[in-house]
């Protein structure tokens, strides 16, 4: 209840970003009182998400400022920690937003923009070791807060994490009426939405592709966070 | 494991839709093997869905066929169902398709298109007492299947829906990886997602605000359905 009006809210993507990270907290947080949520990116325009869906987007540089800035996952990610200028853009609306937050893989930039530094923070499940390679202590928490950085583990965690933050933004009534319109009284068909409950040949399979991917992500995260 | 490839999936979408509805469903099904996935419209080109997220469209008139159609719902229904060309290609496709699907009030365009007589099928909660228009049969459950049509409730129903469909199509091992890559253990902060279970006073106060919208929408789907 603390949140001068209107509320600006900024989910900074990039080519090749997981979709569903910011898709799923932009439908809760537009259902805000008086809240202007913008998707912006390093260039503006059009931007493609993994898997195909595109996106229009402002120019990062464009925005003077933010209450909330939000920094999804996905495999673009490895591009995007490697352009300075987008990084240059979370940083400088990340400093004057009153909220810092991420979704996913999207902690990792947030370390790579300097953003992360002796804080705690989740993660997606297969990367979240990677967070102290910039300073930051990772926590298995699907919704984690640090004083006002609050971080979504992996994917689907982004509703999680963005009811929680409407809560803090517009009190509980408000969250709790925004997860009624949204039905979210989730039924996972299967219990395999986490390392510890899936079938053993499941999480083999998909850490054998997430393992594929690793070097690449690190190199880049290293190479970003050297550069900052 | 009956569908032969690539699989064709087609998000039906207009001005106004619940972004979450089809974009849940699009981060799941993108990922099954040799998924072609098409989000389109019926002009084509640039759609605002509620909320001010802005899409990149193909027309479907330009799509000769899918094995998927999905049509997911939002505030845009009305002039969705307003719209006679938009109906005829939902239905030229869906009459075409392995499988006719939708989530939240998507159900009622599928109704409206004349695709769901006799059929039980999902929808939102606070909509579902309109699918006897169609003649459809409401069921209050989150993902309802009738032979080849699959349904989700309300909005992020659209995550269980698509991952029961994954597991008809690909095998419950391949829905259960996605499961994980997505990290869908969902833990929501309330238990406000359903009529059931949230407090009187956010039912009470989100009932009213449907309530105001129901007439409006009565009224679309009823000359909808005449004239088709």
């Amino acid at each position: 209840m603390n949140e001068p009006l209107p509320l600006v809210v900024v989910f900074a993507i990039y080519p090749g970003v997981t979709q569903l990270d910011f898709t799923g907290p932009y439908e809760v947080l537009h259902r805000l009182k008086h809240a202007k949520v913008i998707t912006a990116s390093g260039k503006g325009g059009l931007v493609e998400a993994e898997g195909g869906l595109t996106f229009v987007t402002e120019r990062l540089s464009d925005i003077p400022r933010c209450d909330v800035i939000c920094i999804p996952g996905g495999a673009g990610q490895v591009h995007a920690m490697a352009d300075p200028a987008y990084l240059d853009e979370v940083r400088r609306l990340g400093q004057g937003a009153r909220y810092v937050t991420s979704v996913c893989s999207g902690s990792l930039i947030l370390g790579a923009a300097g953003l992360l530094r002796g804080k705690r923070s989740a993660c997606h499940w297969g990367w979240r070791e990677m967070l102290p390679l910039f300073g930051a202590e990772p926590v298995a928490e699907r919704v984690v807060r640090d004083g006002d950085q609050f971080s979504g583990g992996g994917v689907t965690a982004g509703i999680d994490f963005a009811l929680t933050l409407a809560a803090e933004i517009e009190g509980e009534s408000a969250a709790k009426a925004i997860q009624l319109m949204l039905e979210y009284a989730p039924e996972p068909p299967f219990d395999s939405g986490a390392p510890e409950t899936a079938d053993p040949e499941v999480l083999a399979a998909v850490r054998k592709r997430l393992d594929a991917m690793l070097p690449q992500r690190r190199a880049a995260a290293m190479k970003a966070f050297e550069s900052a």
